[in-house]
């Protein structure tokens, strides 16, 4: 399609791309976001607190977190204004564009990056080119494509054959499964008669475009403590109630919960850390833990024996235990009838050279949490899949994206949502 | 003794206590001993680099958090001569005061800090007198009173009937025993014929005063890395080699390495942490861990064990790991002749209402490589306990020392210094 | 048809009911099947050593236990003639009947029992009408009942439309996946250009019947032995290497192998034992260990994750480890043709109310080996289900077929045999 | 003194050692014992249930176990008066021997055996010799030897100078430490001025004497069972509650139970056992833990630290559990006017080439029991060590005494005694 400028999506992207900001802090991205949407022109913007349900909002991180990257976005020149909609922690935004009579289309990108450093190797293309993080975080997951993608959409819509509505929702918080939820509690999807969901890679290469994604493990992010009492490691060891010992056993315990016979589960301690020196008995430690389920009952069977093993691990020790709920998200399937415009979109689509119907993604999405909220209302909603060649995998040091991709997503997406206006189902 | 003047060395005792520094970052602390001590005026004075063998230094930290305290002190006002003479994180000092003929007499005190938080309660008597840690650490072991006391020696010492040579070691970095080895290999342990150690509290109450102290735990700090490798906790989980269950692995089995019928162990994992994000598979963890032992032989016994159980964590979980030796120190016994001094000097002495002659540490002392030293040479060594009502536990958020039991170690330590020129053993 | 006598059906399983044998300890069982082979007339008759592969064996017993039963079998009056055929663990027997021309379509069925106590229960069926276990074991998966149903079928099948020939495979040590492979080894398998196996219950309820049983999980059988060092808990702990904390720490770590997302994985240590006596630290112990996969290849991940675990608790303890492979199953699909003739067969058959075309096992099965090896020969095989309301889970104490649904078996598994020699695909 | 025939002692050491008998279970040697005694002639003899106090028993095996011991008893020919009086697992007997006007003097012997395989080595001597256990058991602590040298005493004592009553306690059950506390419980120990017990061995060469033992470690003994439910491992795993794995992680928590600074502390998880078979999730699984203490508080402090680990670990797996106490014993102490009389007797005996004045145990004993009882009534009570060259460790499957000890510990044990009533302290 003529009207994609290639060389202005990879400037946007790299943009992103070296200012990398986790959940919740995407403040300066959201500012670069609604900035972009002001110069395109659209009908109606909202930001940060007016873009969702504030109270929806899950794995917030501590204020002291987000007063310090907020700082970070004044001091890279985020005007106040922008600034004071998201304090606190409400980021992203909800861009309209009205085309003329017909539905109203969704499409959700999410903006949101990794709190993990990014390789230096001169063989990772964002070091090589110049454009690594300066955050300290990374964009391991595509998601500064995303970005970009929803923006191409905005600029291409008007252009294009669609008539109806086109709502996108730039979602912050993704990879915490923390705000999804808050964008489905808003009023901006009541309205949303059909829904599109994106993602860059997931395995597949450079030109091929999985028309719809299903397979979304159900998630839950458990925030787990153990709080025992602390003791001098050589003159009174007994004094101690090792919360080190209850969590060793809570992690050993809880990747053995028994595998289930109606489905695939998951079991992940990805983040421990506590205790004060290595002469004191252990006094506090904190684990991040999420499980996952092919179906939500599965994901609340993990869960509950989650929360049994940590009980049992702090009776163990004699410590006290406190298991707090993050982020989670529901499982949700592509309809076939979006499946089929996004099928129809990519073919003969510019750069696409293979078309899969169906896959399955493995993993969790929050982006759930939106189809659902369109398909109880008796909607549609799709999530669609466009590969790009990736070095490293998602969430690696070395994951990068292929800007040829950039395009393609697009045209893709702008031919499936003029498609729902032409033949809405 | 009327020389000994309560109100400044409960002054001096406040201003450390508001400025903890842990091991290796005593720059402030250094430089304030340095600045009093120059006021008391001595006739040597060794300051950073030549008060220590800086290659004997272990567990020393990283530049970056060296140089962070580095600038803390030079914002504290620390002159940059003082600062260079330790830049790199050799901190301490050494003063000799000539008092004459006679035989040198070494002190050793400590002055390094903890890295923990020091409670806000009302009850707690630093924060009702306003003199609570300004750091983040926190002197919770009393090495605040031991510098003090340590000054109060030298500036009580000309005053006193001593004929000989004085020399204080002010110590770096006990907490981590990474100092006393240091210190004793330097050059000014060489003359010592007779060395005095000091401790506070210990559960002992004010107004009590152990003669000698025996009963050091051998020790052995071991820094613990696993490293396997990421994957998508819900995607791929099988692509991950997990660091945190090879982690737990290890913590589970190293507490439960057998009891030894030679006599006590120990071992403590006091640091964990490790992994990414909780969707991602742990990829690197990292624990601080220490043995100790009744006698040095037990405390390689425990290592040699936590090093299987590390070897076999790993081999579980297919991960790489390290094991780094961080800091060590030996056992030692107080020769009965100081032991001797120290219970004449007690007897009588203003606010000593209890004498015991000995009892066992059941802790690690890095002040053992000094008592080895000058043992090993022929000479006499004792650490003595002085008593202090301390609220907590040593090394707990509430420690606090009765700042009544200052004057106390200051004149029990000049009477047995004292009794040594007078009665060389 | 009528020419099912339900009455001499439920007298056979009933009797079979009262001598559970385990695998490869068959001899009355088998002795009781040759002499109602022999009363009703078949062909050929291979029984023990002539009815499998020696070699091929997985899983026999120890020569002492082996002993045992053949003595039990002798004492119940098995002559010695068939005993000698079956000495040393040689079970199970082949039946062939020649009904004229036409297709060589075998039949499986499995005979042995569970070494498990049964139920005592007045509710349990067995104990109130005066049938249950007389020998210790049990069983608890009725196999009692494919024993019957297969010497029904043999007796049935003169009587029917069947022309061909067909082979029963009284197959022995099901329940250690032992015997599948000895059989499927054997040359009486080599002409068999059809095959059925069978199950009873699985959940499903007298009357339905499953044409085509697929989803086999691939097992593997190992035992895992610890060889430490003893020493006397009490005084001299140390001198032990404790082979129970390494199979404690192997045991936690197995069942915490990563879920793996190419499809359903299984882990259990199912039998532990060892340790002298309280006192006495443990120097040997062993597991019963089993895996299992969706896939052979996930079958394989498991068991090498088993042996990297079992490595590294015993490097951890300083023991000597053993992980030997006791039987193990592959995969295997039932093909349409045969699945459609079990429907076809069971359409309108007495006592059948529904009919599942196929569904799930969930667990394994090693009628898979004969399946697998007509398969490779071009031929085709079915995995039929023939359910029976039964109260407690199969391998529980109260477990119990419906003896209702055994002239369904027979019934529908003849109808089948008949169709493939009518319309032989 | 001449009056000692080693031959005679030796050949009743072989015979009690061919025929080793575990706890309670001590038919046969109780018999043998009374034969000899009667033989001898003593003035009073209390057998079975009228020596110990039947309800102070403690670890008593199963019904089932005690009847085929006491079946194997009768087939070796022990007459049905003496059975009868042991029946239900009363085993030991009290003999008394008046030997004048003077104090009651005491000494304990005890009988039983341990549950373990006896060494097949050539070189192993009583392999080599022939008389090897001829009952599986296995005399591997020297208890053959005890019981020889109690006998030995009861002859010698008429021909000695001793004047007073001898009473020799033949105490059965001591390796499950389940005799001590009925014998002590019993009306025997009442009138006891005086008590010794003997032990042979404890890594002391022949010809030493350890006039006094000390350091016994107080001990309890802990029957654990989890009981969980099973599940089909392949088809339903979930529906399992894994006994084993609350076993596994019980057994890595109670070793990681913290040292305790007050002293010595001990846990073993010595015997477990459970599971029905690899394919089911094992249901019931039992253990035999045992925990010390250098006293009673610290022993106190272990058991109730294993109660904390086995309900966590329950908790943990959704499983019930049990913990019920064995058998225990207290610690204690020899007393002074006792270990002189020894080491006297000990001065210039045959075959003694070393005393050592005291020395610990480092182990458990219900001696204790014994002691503890007379000492609190005013009496004193010393625990002897006579040496023993033994080849392998006490309950290895090699440990034998060398015969030599054996006169060695009846002369100076009758030495001991006459000393006693000669200068009554």
């Amino acid at each position: 399609m003529s009207h994609i400028d290639r060389d202005r999506l990879v400037g946007l992207r790299r943009e992103f791309h070296r200012h990398p900001e986790p959940a919740w802090r995407e403040f300066w991205t959201t500012a670069r976001i609604v900035e972009e949407l002001e110069a395109i022109g659209v009908d109606e913007l909202y930001v940060g607190r007016d873009a969702l349900d504030g109270d929806s909002r899950m794995a917030v991180p501590e204020d002291a977190e987000l007063a310090d990257w907020l700082e970070r976005a004044r001091d890279a020149g985020v005007d106040e204004d922008t600034l004071a909609a998201m304090d606190g922690g409400y980021t992203g935004c909800v861009a309209v564009v009205d085309c003329g009579p017909g539905p109203t289309v969704g499409l959700r990108v999410d903006i949101d990056g990794l709190p993990r450093a990014e390789s230096t190797d001169d063989e990772h293309l964002p070091a090589k080119e110049g454009f690594r993080s300066e955050t300290g975080a990374m964009h391991a997951c595509g998601h500064d494509g995303h970005a970009t993608i929803g923006l191409g959409v905005v600029e291409a819509i008007r252009d294009s054959e669609f008539s109806g509505t086109l709502k996108v929702f730039f979602q912050p918080a993704e990879e915490v499964i923390g705000g999804g939820k808050a964008m489905a509690a808003s009023e901006h999807i009541d309205d949303v008669d059909y829904l599109y969901a994106l993602h860059l890679g997931l395995d597949h290469p450079t030109g091929e475009v999985v028309a719809g994604i299903d397979g979304f493990l159900a998630v839950e992010h458990l925030d787990v403590d153990f709080h025992g009492a602390p003791g001098h490691a050589g003159a009174k060891p007994e004094e101690g109630r090792n919360a080190m010992q209850a969590m060793a056993a809570a992690v050993q315990n809880m990747y053995g919960i028994s595998r289930h016979s109606d489905g695939a589960t998951r079991v992940n301690a990805g983040v421990v850390e506590g205790g004060t020196a290595s002469n004191i008995i252990p006094e506090d430690v904190r684990a991040q833990v999420e499980v996952r389920g092919e179906t939500t009952e599965l994901k609340d069977y993990m869960s509950d024996r989650v929360r049994d093993v940590v009980a049992g691990a702090a009776r163990m020790h004699d410590c006290e235990f406190d298991v707090e709920l993050g982020g989670q998200a529901p499982s949700a399937t592509s309809d076939q009838a979006l499946v089929d415009f996004v099928m129809d979109a990519a073919d003969g689509a510019d750069g696409v050279t293979s078309i899969v119907e169906r896959d399955a993604l493995g993993g969790s999405e929050d982006a759930t949490f939106l189809m659902q909220s369109v398909q109880d209302r008796g909607g549609l909603a799709c999530y669609v899949g466009v590969g790009t060649d990736h070095p490293g995998g998602h969430h690696t040091a070395t994951f990068d994206v292929d800007e040829d991709s950039l395009p393609v997503g697009v045209d893709v997406l702008v031919g499936a949502i003029e498609r729902v206006a032409e033949r809405r189902p």
